[in-house]
C-alpha cells in the first residue's frame, strides 16, 4: 500500500473514488491478474440518481448506501482503503493521500463532481447542494426545519418566507426536489401544524435557461413544467440568479425572501481532476483521449464526471450514472487486455440509453429512443428502472416496500432532523 | 403560545419532552378540556431501546424514530414546538424556549436524562454515551471507522489498540453494545478486509461493580456474562475506572490502549431538572411527591428519569421507558381529573413487569416475575417485545423484516460512517 510497495509482483490498479465509474472499473478487472486498490474517502458507495429521496425525507441514506467494501467483498483481486486522495504525482507513479502515498502502475481517476456556484463559493452555506449523503442530510434539515420554524412564528403573523422554498437549476435534480418538496409540504405534514398551512407552502423553481429539463424534448419539458405548476410549483425560466444570501435570492428581475434555497445549477470536477496535466474543459473536467487516458499519460484514466469527452458526433457525453458506468466498464477491459499483452480495445463509444426525471407522486418523463412516458406510465417505469439498479436484493425489496407504503399512506418514511 | 397568550380559555398544560414519558402524559389528555404544549428540542420521539442497534448498524435512525407531531396529529387538543427550553420560571409560570417564552397552568418536565460522567466531563469527548440519534450515529462512526484505519494501518504492522473496543458500565446498555460489536467484529465484517482480522477485535465490557446486569438476578447475569464470553467479549468485573484519555482507558489496576471507548456506566438528570426548586438526588433528578409533583408546586410534575421517587417498598422506580410511560399515564391522568374538578387519583404506584437485555445474535435475558428466560428463547420473546412496542405498524413491519434479513444473512443493513 505504502509507496515503498511498488514492488509488489502483479502490476496494481489504483482506482480513486468509488461511485459508478470506479466501482465498475474494479468489476471489470476482477478476472485479471492485478491488485486493484479502490481509494475513497467514504466508507460507501452512494446511488446518487435517488439522493433527493433522502433529502426530501422518502428513504434513509442506508437504503441508497452500500459500504464499498462490502460491494467488493468476494473479488480475491481487491481491496479497499477509506481515505481521501489529495494529489497525483504522476511522475512519482504514485497518489498522496491522507494515510500516505500509494504506488500505481495504472490510475483511474474516478472522483465525480462537486457542485458548482460559477465563482460565487460564498453562496454554498445559503445554498447547499446534493452530491453526498450530508449533503442530503443537511438539505433535509432545512426543508423539516423551515416548517419548525414557521410554526414557532405562527402567533407573530405570517412569516411567509419561512415557508419559501427556492430550488435553483431546472435539471433532473432540480425538478425532483422541487416535485418532492410539494409532495411534503402538500401531502406528507398534512393536519400535523396549528399555526401554519403547509400546503401554502410556495416552492419556486429557477432555472437560467429558456426551459427546465433541457436535455430532454420539448415535449417532455413542457409536460413537466405543467405538472410541477399543478402541483404548486412556481416555475420561472429564463431567471438568472444574481446573489444569493442568508435571507433568499436576487433575481436579475427581483427578489425571493425564502429561508431556505437549495443549488442544483451547475456542477465541476473536484480539486484532484482540476490538478491533473492536460486540457480541461470549463467544469475543470479532464480532457481525455479516445481510450479515456490522459494525453501523454497512457497509464492514467479519467471516467464519468471527472472526464470531459465529446462522442463521435460532437456532443458530450453526459454526466450521468450510465455513461460513467460504461466508462468504467471500458477501463477496466483496457487495462486488462494491456496488462495481459492483448491489444487494446477500439476507442470508448458511449451508447445513450435515454432520460428520466420524476416530478413527484405519480408523474415522471421519460425518453427512450422513440419512446416517450409522462405521468403514472412514465412514473412507474422510472420506479420500475430505478429499483432495478439498486444493488442488492434488500436495497431493492426495502425501497420498493418503502415506495408502496409511501403512496398508499402519502408519508414519507424518514422525517427526522438531525445534527447541527 | 408566548407569554402574552397566558389569556387562553383552556387551561394549558405544557409538556416539556416527548420520549415516553412525555408523549404519554399527552396523549392521556387528548380527551381534556385542555390546551396541550408539547415542546422538544428534537422534532422527534426516539426509541431509546434499540438505540443501541442504531449505534451497532443494525437499523437506521428512522426505524426507531418518529416526528413527535406526527404522533400527535389526530389529538386536536395538542400542538407541538419545535424548541430548547432553557429555564422554567415557577413564579411567573412558564418556561424559557429559545423561540421565547411559553406560559403554563399544568408543567410536566419530562426531560429524561443525560449521560453521567462522575464529576469526569472532560471523558465525555474520548468515551461517548447513548441517548440521541446523534450519539448513537457518531458511535457507528467511531465502530465502523476504528475498522478502517486498522486495514490502512496494515502494512505498517500491527495496531491493536485500533481494533480494541472498551465499553465502560455493564447494565442493560453496556452488555448490548459490547454483544452487538462482537457480532460486527466476528460476522457483520467476515472476509471484508485484507490487512486485518475484524474477528481478532478485541472488547472488553468494564463493570466498577461485583457484576454485569445489577438489576437481574445473579443466574441470568451470570448467563449473560457466560455468553459474552463466548462471544469474545472480555468481561470484567470489580474494575474502576480512573481516566478516559484519546487512546483508551486506566483503570485502578491497569491500561487498556483502545481507539473506542464507549460510556454506558452513567446517568444523571438534564440541567433543567437539576435546577427546579426542592430536592434532587444524587443524580440531579427531582424528589417529586406520591402524586409526582414537586413539592410546593403542586403545578409541576417531573416525571421519568428527571424524577427521583421511592416505591412504598423502598426501591427506586428504576430509570427504564414502562415505568416512564406509566408515570406520564398517570399525571395525564390526574390532570384532567384536577382541571375538571374530580377528586385527584391514588398515589402513583410503579408495577415492573420485568426486564430484559439482549446479548447478541440469538440470546437474551429475560425476567418476568418468576419466569427467566435466556438463550434463544430469551432472544425470541425480547425481539417480539421491542417489536410489538415500536410505534406504528411501518416501523414493526420494517425492524422486523430488517432483523430477518440481518439474522439469515449475517449482516447489518446500515454500515455507513457519515458526519465528520
Amino acid at each position: 500500500m505504502r509507496g515503498q510497495a511498488i514492488a509488489a509482483v502483479r502490476p496494481r490498479v489504483v482506482i480513486v473514488g468509488a461511485g459508478f465509474g470506479g466501482l465498475e472499473a474494479a468489476r471489470a478487472l476482477a478476472g485479471a491478474a492485478v491488485e486493484v486498490v479502490v481509494i475513497d474517502a467514504k466508507n460507501h458507495h452512494t446511488f446518487q440518481p435517488l439522493l433527493y429521496q433522502v433529502a426530501t425525507a422518502a428513504l434513509s441514506p442506508a437504503a441508497i448506501a452500500w459500504p464499498i467494501r462490502h460491494l467488493l467483498k468476494t473479488q480475491a483481486n481487491a481491496r479497499v482503503l477509506m481515505s481521501r486522495v489529495v494529489a497525483v504525482d504522476p511522475t512519482a507513479h504514485q497518489v498522496l493521500t491522507e494515510a500516505g502515498p500509494v504506488a500505481y502502475d495504472q490510475l483511474v481517476i474516478a472522483t465525480g463532481a462537486t457542485h458548482s456556484y460559477f465563482g460565487h463559493d460564498s453562496w454554498e452555506a445559503f445554498a447547499p447542494g446534493l452530491k453526498t449523503i450530508e449533503d442530503a442530510l443537511e438539505i433535509r434539515r432545512r426543508i423539516l426545519s423551515a416548517f419548525e420554524r414557521a410554526e414557532l412564528a405562527g402567533d407573530d403573523g405570517a412569516a411567509p418566507e419561512l415557508t419559501t422554498f427556492v430550488v435553483v437549476g431546472g435539471g433532473p435534480t432540480g425538478v425532483e426536489l422541487a416535485g418532492a418538496i410539494g409532495e411534503i409540504a402538500r401531502d406528507a405534514l398534512k393536519s400535523e401544524f396549528r399555526h401554519i398551512d403547509p400546503a401554502a407552502a410556495r416552492i419556486v423553481l429557477v432555472e437560467a435557461g429558456p426551459r427546465i429539463l433541457p436535455t430532454f424534448s420539448e415535449a417532455l419539458a413542457a409536460d413537466a413544467a405543467r405538472r410541477l405548476a399543478r402541483y404548486g410549483v412556481d416555475v420561472r425560466t429564463r431567471a438568472k440568479v444574481v446573489d444569493v444570501d442568508a435571507s433568499g435570492v436576487t433575481l436579475e428581475d427581483g427578489r425571493i425572501d425564502a429561508a431556505t434555497v437549495l443549488w442544483a445549477a451547475g456542477v465541476r470536477a473536484g480539486a484532484l481532476t482540476a490538478d491533473l496535466p492536460g486540457q480541461h474543459d470549463r467544469a475543470g473536467r479532464a480532457q481525455v483521449a479516445a481510450d479515456l487516458s490522459l494525453p501523454g499519460h497512457p497509464e492514467i484514466f479519467v471516467i464519468g464526471d471527472a472526464a470531459a469527452l465529446a462522442s463521435p458526433d460532437g456532443r458530450p457525453v453526459p454526466g450521468i450514472a450510465p455513461a460513467a458506468k460504461q466508462m468504467g466498464a471500458y477501463v477496466g477491459r483496457l487495462i486488462a487486455r494491456r496488462l495481459s499483452g492483448r491489444s487494446p480495445p477500439p476507442a470508448f463509444r458511449y451508447r445513450h440509453a435515454g432520460d428520466l426525471a420524476t416530478i413527484g407522486r405519480g408523474a415522471a418523463v421519460v425518453r427512450l429512443g422513440a419512446i416517450q412516458l409522462t405521468g403514472l406510465p412514465g412514473w412507474l417505469f422510472w420506479g420500475f428502472i430505478h429499483v432495478y439498479f439498486l444493488i442488492g436484493l434488500r436495497a431493492r425489496f426495502f425501497v420498493a416496500l418503502d415506495w408502496l407504503w409511501s403512496y398508499v399512506t402519502y408519508h414519507r418514511g424518514a422525517r427526522l432532523i438531525t445534527g447541527a
